[in-house]
This record gives structure tokens, C-alpha cells and sequence, in this order.
């Protein structure tokens, strides 16, 4: 959506305001949170009800009120890994102890609580677009650091410190398939991200690190979730963060390989991670 | 937090991301969630878990990842309303039947998931700073439109169309007391907007309001729920989205009082809210 | 197990109590409620997850409580349905108008708290004992009202008025399976009662029918739950109530066809069923 | 309620049924299951609502389903500790370590779905009865090893070996008071067990010990859950269940102080107690 609030004589002090003035327009990299919906086995699903629908209980003035009820892990719909959820031979990524960390039912420190909202630049990695492959990666293929390094001099965008870097498999057109486990794809395999390019991407600097895929890592087919590298590199040992099914057909389609990334995860106490709606933001220009 | 990625010798094209680069400060906005924490009797509270900690399932490589399970209403924490949230004589905003529009236990028409993300001008109204009175508004204050009035032209910071508008009482001080009642405030009465401040509001064009209570509302000393005449003006009459229990302590301290505001919403398909954990962004002009 | 209470030298006026004293064998009919067990797609899944584990909070004197939380359909694990789960042109089997009856989120005349619990004759029909087919019935296999009535009279157990029915197909060997699709058997198909089973066990004056499936119906391959001809006899024409994925192999390999049966759904106001753990009791003799 | 099978010629073999068959009277001595029912501040509370009412769906036949989704911990409404809620010193009742007993998320051992089911011989004690105080015991007050013997020898109901034991304080009489906290009773204090109770009961053999408080222990005013020495007592060192939140008052009208106590608690596997409906059955004699 593009926003305008245009028109006005006065103009604001704050360059960012005035930016956002002039006009800004939105990418949504959220995905809707449906019963359903494909996410990963090893979480609650999400549920959803009312408890109250209209009607059910209306007020002497006419007035009336529905409301809801929710069930679900936080690894769900699009996410980001909280450095709690992640340990590698009982340490997180601070040399806590990680089974102290968890005591009491909440990780007080690493929690999600605790990661910053982020706006920062972002940076859209179309791997498939620079690559030739218009269809997506294959199915198990593995994103190399060699993949990152040419999509971004392809797109010349070069990641710098503190940039949140989006990595498009092109499986989010898989998101919406009537059969969810196509997208789960456990039987077939996932592209994704492996050690290497993980390290690459924390040796660029990047805050955070996302994917169009559930579990971001190149998952071999019928492998499942047996070995998860790329987030020992990122949650353990680089402390970077990790955003899980972003919605980034729209970016991509656009071409939009770099703006304003907004994210502010539900500041859960003491969870491993948080169910979030991303925004790529850009400016008029 | 102030962020800084300066030092690059380039300069983005998009204003929006040259001002983010060159220093945002983020304040936050939104509560923490917890166990136990102030939120009405009307919705299911919210819980929290771990079903998995580090340590009950390590895999061969040493990894171990442990994860949530979440239950509780939309309207909790820090939440915004939707649309479908609320209807008078079973009519929604768009004058469609409040009943019909949750057949099949969600609202697709209204609900949380059609709410767009905000990136938009805010405009805190620190109601008490402006009237003098440094405690707060009192218990079972309504707050007029007179106030209001009164608040943005001290602060020299009008209303426009498109704005957010955060109604600080001051009544925030109370939500992390002990007794949780206190900041509920079912006996003592909640200071609020009454439905001529409302009716401001909405005049003066305002995307959304917010404030720091549950409810938004003037709610007089032990009534409870049971006349809620902003959410009919707000909700139902003009078109207006409504955030509650905002934490607006922060920017009154700092006297923060227009911003770049950002929600963006759980996009929780058919829902009548959603938590949310705004920001208020301020470039450094 | 047996209890036996003996060697006390009073006896009771009671001749239940006395016959209890004397020592009775308990079979026990339910499932385990397990995350992960196979249960019906369409009702929202078992979840449980420990908030608080020993150590997390130790009282002073060294004592300190575990606790739980639970997410969960009512038709999950073995569970009986309430009057209100069905409907058949918009009315429950009282004639009332089903969408009223459910208003205001629970329904108060035909929930699962109006289930009186049940202490009384209970027969086993093992159909496919009785019809040489020690595998147990075929996938999607019709159990029809002759094969009721044939392992009735096999047995020697006449069904009399007031007696809960529990028809075995066989099928729950497969509930253990790793695969848990394979119990749920859209694919495949379920056996079941069909249309003119569930007539004839009406006909019997049964006050109760259960079965070792999810569904209790015949399921045709790939057809899923798309017609439930035998919910509609028993539920809305008949008044009988359904108990579903029963664990019946115990009565069957003891060959015990005729016991007594004891149920006591959660008294869940308003819900459309209830999880239980139906017992078959037998005394000494 | 009365069930009277009687008129068949045959009589059974099997003495349990035949008394059955004669006729039982069938005593619920559970609570429901409501929003907002009294319940432990320290566990989830009971939500429960529908995601799908009749209409909702409708299949071309005229069907149409309604299901449920619930959200609880165990410890909520009339239910049974398991051995594992509890631990002394790091220790659960079978010696094993209580952190190490959890791990995983669920308790393999000592969980609910390792509470035998019972049928066995009940005594209500009917303390308030008993003491000529027909009121109840006051709040606060502890029933004594010499207030339980008493009442048995008044009543003229010894406890034996193996059989279960109902505590009636009088304190069920609020269970449906309008403001919850009443039956709660922090502030009051809530009458029950002590130390010395718990010891006496364990000393007769009780299998299982029961009252009509949440806690079945005695709360001194104001002091909450700090000290529970009948749940060390009775969990942790002698094995005895304890079973909460009964309904005592159907009962004690009726003055039956002695039946057949019927309890089957949900097999949730790993969970630290159930919610349960039990009975108490009495022959026609």
C-alpha cells in the first residue's frame, strides 16, 4: 500500500517522519496465522476460536463484543528464533548453561522479551532470480555462501553490519498448497541455507537472517530436522537471529532488494521464540 | 536504543532508509507478556510453557532446541481491536449483520488479518503533563474532548488525518503493581475517553487511538464493561482502530510527543484483535 | 487387576459394595492421551506441556509441585459425544433449533455436563471373533446390522434395553502405529457401523454404542467424514450416545462379552463431548 | 438417579452385574467444568469454546457438527493429584529424583496415566456432621486425626485397608458463591486436613483421600499455598492419592457414608494429575 499524508505546509524536523509523510510504501513479509496452516510438527499447532460471536451476549444499549481464543507454539506462521531456543552441547549462545536458563518455565535472558524490535536496513537475497532459477531452488538444495555473495553483487547490494538479510529460496510458492505437507516438505527435501552460508551471512555483520522456508536450514530429503547447522552458527555461535516462513514473493516480484525492515516480535516473557508480521518499508525517494 | 549505522560513504536513494541509517531511536510501546499479568476477566489469560526444554532431547550432534506453547485471548497485553470486534443493534462498521459475519467461527471479512500495518505519523496527547496533574488522571476520569483539545495545542502538536493518536492517562504507573486489580480497576474506576472524546478523534481524522488501560474507556468506579460507548463511536460508527494498554511512560518521560508510529498486527486470520508491540521511531533530526 | 477387600468378617447390606469386597476385575477401555496420538483432523489437537517441573520453585521446607497445561478438543483420545456434537437439518434430538442452542459459545441443554455417568450392563460385540476374521474387519468394511445380530446370538449375550454396546471391528490394533494415519485411515478406509447398524442397535434399546475407531461410522476409502450416516441415527434420531476409539482388545483376548460398564464424562458445561475412561468391570462370580 | 434393569428372567453369574442390574443409586461427586469457576490461582484456568457451532457447515446431507476447544491445566475442577505433582527434598514418592523425573515434559513414571482406575469401597467422613456443627467447619480450621476418628466411629464407618476416604468440612457450600474468591478463601482460610490428619488416614490404609476444597489441606487465613504437610504426607511419603474439589453434599443429605467409590481418571500420559468425574454408587441392599 502506498500511504501519502502529503499536502501539508509544515515539514517535520525528523527526517524519518518526514520521509514517512512523503509516502511510504508497505511489503507485508507476514503470513496469516489459519488453522491449517503448514508449520513444523515439533510445535503446538495454531487454533482458533470465539468464545463469543455477536450476539451471544448483548449489552442493554445494543452493543455487543466477540472475542477469541488462541493455542499455539511460537514457532508458527512467520517467526523469529529467540537465542533461547536454540543450545549446542548444553550451552546458548552467552555460555549460560542451557537447562539452568530454562528454569522456572521461561528463559529470563535470552527470552523473546529480549530481542530489540528492529528498524534497520534490510536486505532482500533473490537467490533464485540471480541464479537463472525463475522456478525456485530445487527441492534439498543448499544455498552456498557463493550463492549469497553473487545474488547480493548481482543485485549490488552488499550486506553491511547490522543489516537484516532475507534469503529467497523461492518455497514460499509452496505456502499455499491445498497439501500443507508440500510445504512442510519433509518427503521431498527443502532448500535452504547450510553451514557455510550461514557462516558467511554472520560474517557479514547481519542482525538477523530469514528464509521463505520453515525451518530456513537445506533440509535433505526425509531427513527432517535431524541436524540443524546453519542454526547452531546463527543462534549459537554468532548470535545472529533467525526469521522463519517470510512471505517474500511480493519483494521479490518487485524486484525491492533493499529497505527499511520493521520488526517487532510480541514481547513474550521467557519464550523461545514469537510469531511476528515483518515489514519491508520503502521511501519515495 | 539509538541505532547508528553511519560511516558508509553511500547514500540511499530512499529517504526513509537514509534516515533509518542514520540513526533511529526505537521506543517501545508495548508490555511485556506474563504469566498473571493486568488483563480483563473477559478474555482467556494468558499461559505460557515449555514444552521442551534444553536438555530433554539433545540430538547426536549436541544440539538441542526447546520451544513454547501459548494460550490466551487476542485482546491481551499490549492488543489492538479489529473491526469485527464490536458491533451495535448487530451491525458492523460496514454495515454488514455482526451475526453472519462470524459464521464458521472466524471473521473473514473483519477480522485482525485485514488490519494493514501502520507506519504513520503518531501523536502522543499526554493528557495529565498537559492539565498539570504529574500523578495522573484520577481514577474514573473521563477524559473530554476539551482536554484533548487543550493537550495538542500545548503541545503544538495537531491532530491530522491518517494520525495515530496515543491518549496518555497516566494510569500505566499501575500496571506492573502487585495486585493486579489495581491496574484492572474494576472498583476503583479507569480514567478514560468517554464518547464525546471519541467523537473527537474520529473527527479529527485519527487512523487509530490508543491508550494506557484495558479499555480505553472511562470506566466509573465498579461498572465494569457494561457501557463501552468510545468502542461504538470508534469501532463501530467511524471507522477507527482502538490499542489498549499501551505503555506510554516512556515517551512522556522523554517527551516524545509526535513520532513515526508502527504496529503491525498478527495477521490471526478472522480474529476480533490481535497483540501487538508497537514502536514509536524517532529519526534524529 | 483384582481387588480384593476379603477377609473382613461383616458384610455388607450392600450387595454391590459386597460383590466389590469380594474383588472385581477392572478392564480398562480408554487410550492414553499422548501428543501426537492419532485423533480426528477436524477438532483441535491434544497438547500438554509442564509449566513448572520440580525445582523450578521450592518452598522453604524443601517441598515444591509440578503442574500442567493442557490444549485439546473434547473428541480427542477415547471420548463420548454429547447430544449437541450433531444435528440434522438445523435440530438437535430434542427438536430444539441447533444454532440457538449453541448460543452464547456452550450449549446449555444437550452438552456434555447432561450426560448422566453411566454404571450399567454393558455388552461386547466382537464382530470379527465372531465372524472368523481374527485380522478384524477390512478397511472400510460395512458391519452390518446381520453381523450385530449374528455375534449377539454367537455370544449368547442379547442386547436388553439400557445397555451400553461396544462394537469391535478390529481396527484398534493399528492405534499404536507409528504412523498414525494409518489408525485415522482416510486413505484406506475404517470399518464401522453404517445406517442400518446403528438402526438396529436403536432398535435394541441401547443406551450407548461405542466402537474401536475414531469414528465409529464406516469410512469408504478417501471419503473421510464427509457422510455420517449412523451420527445422525444415534445422535439426533435415536438419543443414543457414541464413545469412539475405545481400546477394546483386552475384553476381547479375556473373551469377556458382558460386564459391567462404567463412564463418567468431564462434566464440561456446554461442550459437544467429553474425553473418558470407560471401564469394564467384572465381578468374581 | 435410579436404573432399575429388572424384569429378565436370567440372572447373571457375575454377582457385580447382577446387583447392577438390580438397581443402583448413582451419587456424582463432581463439579463442573465453567468459566471461572473457583479454581487455583497457581494452574491455567478452565476455557473452554466452540470453534465450529451448528451452521457453521452444513454437508449436502443437512448434517452438521459442533466441536470444542479447551484450555486447562489438570489441577482444575473436582480432580486427582498424581504421585509425581509432588515432591519432598528433591523426591518423589518412589524415591526417584523429582528433576530428572520430568524431564522430557512429562512424567514417565508417576504420571496420571499411572493412577490405577478405582472401584472400590468409599467412607464419606462427615466432619461438620460429626462435630454437631451443621454449618461446616469454620475457615481455617484443621481437622484433626481425632476429629476424622470421631466422626468414622459416630458414623459407624471404620476405614479399612484399600478403601477411599472423603473429608466433609462444609466448604463445598461456596463453590457457586458469586465471587469466586469465597470458595478460593486466601484471604478466609479454607478448613481441612493437617499433618496429623494426613498421617492418620495414611495409617488406616487409605488407597486415596478426598475433600471438598481445592487444596484438601488446611489454609490458615492469608497464607496460601506456602505449606502443604498433607500433601507431603500423603504423596510423597505414604502414596496415598488425594483427590480435590469434591461434591460432599449429596452425599452427606443423604447420609451414605459408605459405597462404592468409582474414579477413572483421564490416562494423560506424563501429566501430574486429572481432572475427574467420581461416583459414588450404592446398591439397592
Amino acid at each position: 500500500m502506498t500511504i501519502r499524508n502529503g499536502g501539508r505546509g509544515d515539514v517535520s524536523a525528523d527526517p524519518l517522519l518526514q520521509a514517512v509523510r512523503d509516502g511510504v510504501r508497505i511489503h507485508d513479509l507476514g503470513r496469516q496465522l489459519t488453522i491449517g496452516m503448514p508449520q513444523s510438527p515439533n510445535h503446538p499447532p495454531f487454533w482458533h476460536a470465539l468464545p463469543r460471536r455477536h450476539g451471544d451476549m448483548v449489552r442493554a444499549d445494543g452493543g455487543s463484543a466477540a472475542n477469541d481464543i488462541i493455542t499455539m507454539g511460537t514457532h508458527v506462521g512467520t517467526h523469529i528464533d529467540a537465542f533461547a531456543h536454540v543450545s549446542q552441547d548444553g550451552r546458548l549462545v552467552d555460555g549460560s548453561d542451557a537447562l539452568a536458563a530454562g528454569s522456572g518455565g521461561r528463559f529470563a535472558e535470552l527470552g523473546a522479551h529480549t530481542i530489540a524490535p528492529m528498524v534497520r536496513r534490510g536486505v532482500l537475497l533473490d537467490v533464485p532470480a540471480a541464479l537463472g532459477s525463475p522456478e525456485g531452488c530445487p527441492a534439498g538444495y543448499e544455498i552456498t555462501s557463493g550463492d549469497l555473495e553473487t545474488t547480493a553483487a548481482k543485485q549490488g547490494t552488499p550486506i553491511t553490519p547490522g543489516d537484516v538479510v532475507l534469503v529467497r529460496s523461492g518455497w514460499g510458492r509452496h505456502f499455499g498448497h491445498p497439501d500443507r505437507d508440500v510445504y512442510i516438505g519433509r518427503d521431498s527435501g527443502v532448500p535452504g541455507v547450510g553451514e557455510a552460508g550461514a557462516t558467511w551471512l554472520a560474517a557479514q555483520g547481519a542482525h538477523a537472517a530469514g528464509a521463505d522456508t520453515i525451518a530456513f536450514e537445506c533440509l535433505r530429503p526425509g531427513s527432517g530436522h535431524s541436524v540443524l547447522p546453519a542454526h547452531r552458527v546463527l543462534l549459537v555461535e554468532r548470535g545472529v537471529y533467525i526469521i522463519e516462513t517470510l512471505d517474500l514473493e511480493g519483494l521479490s516480484a518487485a524486484q525491492v532488494y533493499e529497505f527499511t525492515f520493521v520488526l517487532a516480535p510480541l514481547a513474550i516473557f521467557g519464550a523461545t521464540g514469537s510469531p511476528v508480521r515483518p515489514l519491508a518499508v520503502v521511501g519515495r525517494g
